[in-house]
């Protein structure tokens, strides 16, 4: 429940519950077992001195395109809309239920990938990235708009926004060790220029970007500022203000 | 693992894993008995049509007290004192694994109180303030310190803060519904002055305050602007630099 992605040893559970070692190998395969039939996953078990349990996140597509429906329904009413061509989503993000949910499902499609660290920026990418770190096991990085005192001393990159004036993004030393491998997650991409920038915060740092996922991908601008990336949901919304909420496929091999 | 504090209908368990109520029944007094064992909480099962199985976190003191106390031997270093008599915590915050045993710490606190919603300010109440939220069951609101068109309309309210100017807080509309029954999450408290701006946050709502808690307590100021509240751990920072960091008591009757 707590620890998704990290190994759990086999002699410390036996020995935290009072019973043998081959009660629990049979207890992991009935857990493995199930999370394989509800399509959320696996459960590896290594076996010697060194070996332990690990729960590893994997959304069957059945179960992905289900969820993912759910939102894009929420998502497809006209109230949402907001000045500026925006779709109001707050609400989902910042909901437990459906954040984790979407962390888990990023997290599935990035399984492969070797990641140290997640990456994001504030504040909308925050739950989104908790969950997707969450369900790798690895911790949470998140670049700011601004410092404060309490975060400690930080890296500064610019970068041009989508309006042509120039943006920072402040990245605390303390919060991504130099050289991890990372992934990039974030709410939303229009034109890209913030992932644009968290890709220049990842330089700064001698980072390797073992991929790049988001939320809500925009349908305009056509062309956006970074390349490769993953999307749950694309949006559009007509010239009469009615938003259009589509499921992205997985990349290829999940 | 999805949903604690939701209720599960046992029919939608049995019909999933095709088997009958009655067996889903033993296992979910098998799993309430793990659940008690390990300090953790315990699953209350509901009977009849309306019924259902709702797993309540409880952090038992034993277990409240080994994580906390693992948390404050990770605080104490000097290394982690800032200017301005801060520390730095950040990574504690954004670490998933820590994140959530401190949101299930605080939530096993108020686990007896009525809740709606968990209001906390960006950014470093976010992770703490969802983890709570996803504990109790419920969705997370958050102040922001500036407003963005992707937030939609947003009510402001000013407070003064403890260097004697006056700061902003928004709260967007769409998040906090009104009449809400709430808790306030915030990292750490020093004066409490930004608990207060929460505070008429929550009377702009007309949200009723069903508790506060905070992750770190500062020492200093003495007198705080906000009267009860409930943090996990304490801290000072001694005239020669060295933090020391104490776990609180739980409410009483937790």
């Amino acid at each position: 429940m707590f620890a998704p992605s990290r190994r759990i040893s086999l002699t410390e559970n036996a020995g935290e519950f009072a019973i043998s070692k081959t009660m629990v190998g049979n207890d992991l395969s009935l857990l493995d077992h199930l999370f394989q039939e509800e399509g959320l996953g696996s459960v590896a078990v290594e076996r010697g001195r060194e070996g332990g349990a690990t729960f590893r996140p994997r959304l069957s597509p059945e179960r992905r395109q289900e969820w993912l429906k759910e939102v894009a329904h929420i998502l497809e009413t006209p109230d949402r809309v907001l000045p500026g061509g925006l779709l109001y989503y707050s609400d989902l993000l910042f909901s437990p239920f459906w954040a984790q949910r979407l962390g888990f499902a990023l997290a599935s499609s990035f399984a492969d990938s070797p990641i140290d660290v997640v990456m994001t920026t504030e504040m909308k990418g925050i739950p989104l990235g908790m969950f997707t770190a969450h369900a790798l096991g690895v911790p949470l990085a998140v670049c700011r708009f601004g410092n404060r005192p309490s975060d400690g001393s930080a890296v500064v990159v610019h970068y041009p926004s989508a309006s042509g004036d120039v943006r920072t993004l402040f990245m605390g030393v303390r919060m991504l060790p130099k050289a991890s491998r990372v992934l990039l997650v974030d709410d939303v991409m229009r034109g890209g220029s913030t992932l644009a920038g968290m890709l220049q915060v990842a330089k700064e740092f001698e980072a390797q970007v073992s991929g790049i996922g988001v939320f809500l991908v925009a349908e305009t601008p056509r062309v956006k500022r970074v390349g490769y990336h993953t999307a749950l949901l694309r949006f559009s919304i007509s010239t009469d203000g009615i938003p259009c909420v589509e499921v992205q496929a997985p990349p290829s091999g999940v």
